[in-house]
């Protein structure tokens, strides 16, 4: 039962991802109609310079008035892969206003205000799809919503940046320091020119607002994620990790708070053991944990960016899509009827390891750890060594004349103690310095 | 707009399945129905014996008359969790034709009738749902239908039975042997009193096929599914997996053929590197590796089965066949539209690793490499050891009395000419046997 009438599609954007959508819905067209039930017809493409030569491009198609494509009125379906916020929001609600249905690959506007888009689609009974948002070609929305709907997800643990990931990774297998490891990001085209987005945080802190808010059926946006990038990671953190068997990664973890009442989403650096599955994602690879109350602990593992993955990823959209269209339906659309509110980085509950510059006397770790047990955060180990001892010597314990080091590694606590327990010790002539502080997660 | 007709669940049995179904379906009501837009019911439970004692299963929905209950007319959703062929076609189809979506968790039933149970419920315009009849809780049958859909999946590679997974993983990690490590599975409930359907590979070989016909949009039963089990596995087998920097897995394998022309399914024992994600797959868990054309390599991984896991699947599907009744609309079904046919397992092209018995005399190799030439087997490494040399003493060659034994590890070649290639060596005086024949994968 084919349809004579294709269904339209317009592209807005045709840089890496767009370029390589083109391309598969082109070569692809009888597999694609034959999954869809008609054939999709590339209506038009909006680009900033249509007069750059694009390989494989049908030239005609392309324009510079985005805002004239979605509003034709024709068009079933448009994807955008431009990315920001401004104009593409504009865009993307004319074209519901237009009754288009939206796949788009864009997690800063989906984490700054997807409520509002959600709500738009709704009331002009249209889809808003955006696997490609979050971990590339890996499917993560679509489980979540869909495959998990009838559980209850507690966590969801991940490695949602790939640059990072690969500097980390870097600096784990050859020592390097964040600089040198950034370099070869750079230099092999991992990390963009200006690597804020992703060395800050910003880019996983997107995503974990929107895989928080689909898990937990709630509201969170990149304003409610706790954000720290990598910047400050440096060889004797990584050093730090393996002697706890450990390594560090970048993670994105949006949890449930122990009373169930709220949510936490947040972002930063952690150690993470070794037997932990996302340990061995290497180079620019992501991977996704996800735990919930009845399937348990499920891992999801692939490419988290590039075009042809992306590429993926907006194409499985776009034939949900073209599907709900040809059956005059939508699929699922947004789901935040908990409303459960974004506890603040404070109640966050989880393990540290902290690194110390102490004055290399008697009586200091007497003294440290009363400033833990007075902030009510309970040690797990200590382990003292004279400052010139190198990282090592593990089983040193020298207490000559100037400093030791004393690295300490806490059972779970309150971030909000933790940080408490921080300022304190930095008050201790005893302490010249607090050489760094880690989380400790997946254990 | 929340409506106020619920939906009527039936639910056919109530084991340990079933019963995880029900607590779920009575516990999270309010979840449940705010996710789907109304209350789920449930209107019935078919059992065998309805006077067992079932805590948290209300009595009064229970019933020996499982035909009478999908034939009610007022059931909106069926959920069948008694497994094997029949009667349950029968009274899946018997729902079908009383306006009910099916959800399944059987997959000796998809695996042989699949076309057949599709063909049926887009008659009756109604859904067939069976995520959970593929490894437990891992979404999979939803990614690669959906999320993949716009992509080329060109290899499913992966650990579908959790028990076998456990016994290979206890062999491998204490020596054990295969009966040995039967038992360990047996007593800590991980195999079942007859264990058959699960180490002759019968349970992998089904979910193969379900995995194939999706994947490669074409249709593919258990008859089509070469399959091995790992009962001839033996310790020696792990032990030379080991020098070769491998670990031994039963894999379910579902491939193009290299010509794209045709497809393949195949379950058997295989080597694998320890560099390979697969290898980490510990105990009873699962896990399936995807490689498509656009997304490149994606891996899924989680509990294969349980309980729970396997309740968290039948949700997730009975909420979207809620969904889609609430809508009035249907599913993606059965896409089966390439109609690849399946090539015979001599037709695969892998690497393979060759345990022979030999006569320890010189020219041995030298004939040997020659029958592996005559049939177009190329060979990679060869390593020759004296009998009694003992697996641990890597670098022996030793050509002493008696007999000595040769491990032939070869490059890509069609199954087909190894076997002739096994064929001819048995003929030869100087191999006194042939130990072992183990596939390489994963490479």
């Amino acid at each position: 039962m084919m349809r004579t009438r294709p269904l339209r599609v317009a592209l807005l954007g045709c840089g890496v991802v767009g370029s390589e959508v083109t391309r598969i819905i082109t070569t692809q067209a009888d597999d694609l109609a034959a999954r869809i039930g008609a054939p999709i017809e590339l209506a038009g493409i909006a680009v900033r310079r249509p007069n750059r030569v694009r390989e494989g491009i049908p030239a005609e198609l392309l324009t510079t008035d985005a805002t004239a494509l979605v509003k034709r009125g024709d068009i079933d379906v448009v994807v955008e892969v431009i990315g920001g916020i401004e104009p593409v929001r504009t865009l993307i609600t004319t074209a519901f206003e237009h009754g288009a249905s939206v796949v788009s690959a864009n997690k800063a506007l989906l984490a700054a205000d997807g409520a509002n888009l959600h709500a738009r689609a709704a009331e002009h009974g249209v889809d808003l799809y955006y696997e490609a948002a979050v971990a590339g070609a890996i499917p993560l929305i679509r489980p979540l919503r869909e495959s998990l709907a009838g559980d209850k997800v507690n966590r969801v643990l991940g490695i949602v940046n790939g640059t990072t990931n690969f500097i980390l990774d870097k600096m784990d297998s050859t020592g390097a320091g964040y600089s040198e490891a950034l370099d070869e990001a750079t230099a092999l085209g991992y990390a963009e020119a200006d690597p804020t987005a992703d060395v800050e945080g910003f880019d996983a802190a997107a995503k974990a607002a929107i895989l928080a808010g689909i898990a937990f059926h709630t509201r969170v946006t990149i304003d409610d994620v706790h954000r720290e990038g990598l910047t400050e990671v440096t060889a004797a953190d990584i050093a730090s990790a393996k002697k706890m068997g450990c390594t560090v990664k970048l993670l994105a973890i949006c949890e449930r708070t122990p009373d169930g009442r709220s949510v936490t989403a947040r972002v930063h650096p952690a150690m993470i053991p070794l037997s932990h599955p996302l340990a061995s994602v290497r180079e620019a690879y992501n991977a996704v944990f996800v735990e919930a109350e009845a399937a348990g602990r499920l891992m999801f593992y692939g490419p988290g960016a590039g075009g042809a993955p992306t590429a993926s990823a907006v194409l499985g959209d776009l034939v949900a899509a073209c599907r709900n269209k040809l059956a005059a339906t939508t699929g699922a659309g947004e789901s935040a009827y908990t409303q459960l509110p974004v506890s603040p980085m404070g109640d966050v509950v989880t393990r540290y390891h902290i690194s110390l510059d102490v004055a290399d006397k008697p009586g200091v770790l007497a003294q440290v750890a009363t400033v833990f047990a007075e902030h009510d955060v309970s040690i797990d180990t200590v382990r003292q060594q004279g400052r010139n001892q190198g990282s090592g010597d593990e089983a040193a314990v020298v207490q000559g004349g100037g400093e030791a080091s004393l690295v300490v590694v806490t059972h779970r606590a309150k971030d909000a103690d933790l940080s408490a327990t921080v300022a304190s010790l930095r008050t201790l002539d005893t302490v010249r310095g607090v050489a760094s502080i880690m989380r400790v997660e997946g254990e």
